[in-house]
């Protein structure tokens, strides 16, 4: 089973703390010693909007890397893509939504324009051999317009993989799925794109992302997103209250007898230091059970 | 589905606020309103043990009962019993343990003495016709002894119904369990006993009650506990932290168009109501979600 660990740009892109450089390099750092091969480091996004990433450069320079982790980013666009590939990022993401209006508003495009933008990344990506994923949002429901038909989804998902990213992760991005609509999702997904190309991003706003994980493992899902104590959240999507915690899931895939390579103790480790400085609790719940239990 | 509410009884006696009787009166009432057909209104334990529960016979008189709705209480002995049956109580519950220190530390009498005691509250309720309901605790996990063998589990399941129980809820005190463990039980409890006879009762220390549930429903349980807002936890288990919150277990069973007849909207509007007098914010997410949230 494969885990991406999103905490460090997906977290805390959506703290309102700012993080110094050496503190978010350091928990890179204490995140791969985990036993994480698959860290989303940080965005070449515009520092404008997303002051939160600013020192993506910064940070992938200061980083002292460990063979077999790839270390990724997200990009938004071909000077995104200019930006990562000087810093040398191992592989990019991108970032297209199943919902129009989502997409006007996170990424200021149509839909149609993101993804004629995401095919000129992934061809000059190509060129330089850089792995790229895609992110899907909103395929589980859009927080303005609610429902987001099923067979837009398994397009833009065949879409995304055909203009070369290696894999699409579904993403609930407000938290609103049930496992029902996960297994009939990965079901209709399954029919246009192989299931190993597909993964889920889930959200916990409604406490459901576990069991969403474990209908995802049930419809062959492999490869589950998670943020580090649960950091972060959407800010650009109401009643987004954060990521699937990747204690949780450990604690979850653990007790299945899953296997992961990633040690929830020094997980959550990584965790509680972030947590010093994000100002609040962190929201895992598997988290906070290690931290006021002295055993277990 | 049944969903039995222990919000009144397994949540306000684990709360350190002292909630007043007309308030814990007003609670059970919109929670009947809000759909709830089984409500766990009280205990008639100790007082001075639980002084949360001393008022058990107050909130029973002042009660405006709607028709349909069982009203039942926790009864640790023929003492209670009586105090229950003078109450006017629809049904009551008794509660087991499965692991020796658990239920030395919680009830003060080893397994075998404990079972002598419900055995003759069995006997004296039958004569009065009053439906017993058993809970089986720390069946997935010890707090104090760590694992419990799944024979002893079957074993005192089949006892509690033997001696006249019409159901066992298989309580998840301490939040431990994972899905797996779920199956594995309810399929070796079922060769001893109707699925129909089995109830889970599932705590959230771990963020893994509704995933539970989700195995329990494939495994075919069709009664689940819940608690308004995740009110309560377990004060004698270190690290349990709250019940299976109701609002949550809708939003699952909602999703899976798995009916209820409990509204969503209203059990979470009791809950706002009680989380004004608990002094601190009530755990559900899907509680959370909907106040951090105009629509939804």
């Amino acid at each position: 089973m494969s885990i991406v660990e999103v905490g460090p740009r997906d977290g805390l892109q959506n703290e309102k703390a700012v993080i110094p450089t050496a503190a978010k390099i350091a928990f890179v750092e204490q995140l791969a010693a985990a036993g994480h091969t698959r860290i989303e480091v940080s965005a070449f996004v515009s520092p404008t909007r997303v002051p939160q990433m600013a020192d993506a450069a910064e940070v992938f320079a200061g980083l002292h890397r460990q063979a077999g982790v790839r270390y990724s980013a997200l990009v938004p666009n071909l000077t995104g893509l200019s930006r990562a590939t000087t810093a040398g990022v191992d592989e990019i993401a991108i970032f297209a939504a199943a919902s129009e209006t989502f997409s006007q508003r996170n990424i200021g495009q149509s839909i149609a324009d993101s993804l004629q933008t995401y095919a000129s990344v992934c061809t000059e990506a190509a060129r330089g051999d850089l792995p790229v994923r895609a992110y899907l949002s909103t395929v589980f429901g859009c927080p303005f317009e609610g429902a987001v038909p099923v067979e837009r989804v398994v397009t833009l998902t065949r879409q995304l993989l055909d203009m070369g990213a290696y894999e699409v992760a579904l993403s609930d991005t407000i938290g609103v799925a049930h496992p029902d609509q996960i297994t009939e999702i990965i079901a209709q997904a399954a029919t246009r794109a192989p299931v190993a190309q597909l993964a889920l991003h889930l959200h916990d706003t409604r406490g459901t992302a576990l069991v969403n994980v474990y209908a995802g493992l049930a419809a062959g899902v492999a490869t589950f997103d998670a943020s580090a104590g649960g950091l972060g959240g959407c800010p650009f999507a109401p009643g987004a209250t954060g990521n699937l915690a990747t204690e949780d899931l450990l604690y979850l895939l653990d007790g299945m007898q899953i296997g992961t390579g990633v040690r929830l103790q020094d997980a959550a480790q990584a965790a509680a230091g972030i947590e010093r400085l994000v100002g609040h609790a962190l929201p895992s719940r598997v988290f906070r059970a290690l931290r006021s239990t002295t055993s277990s």
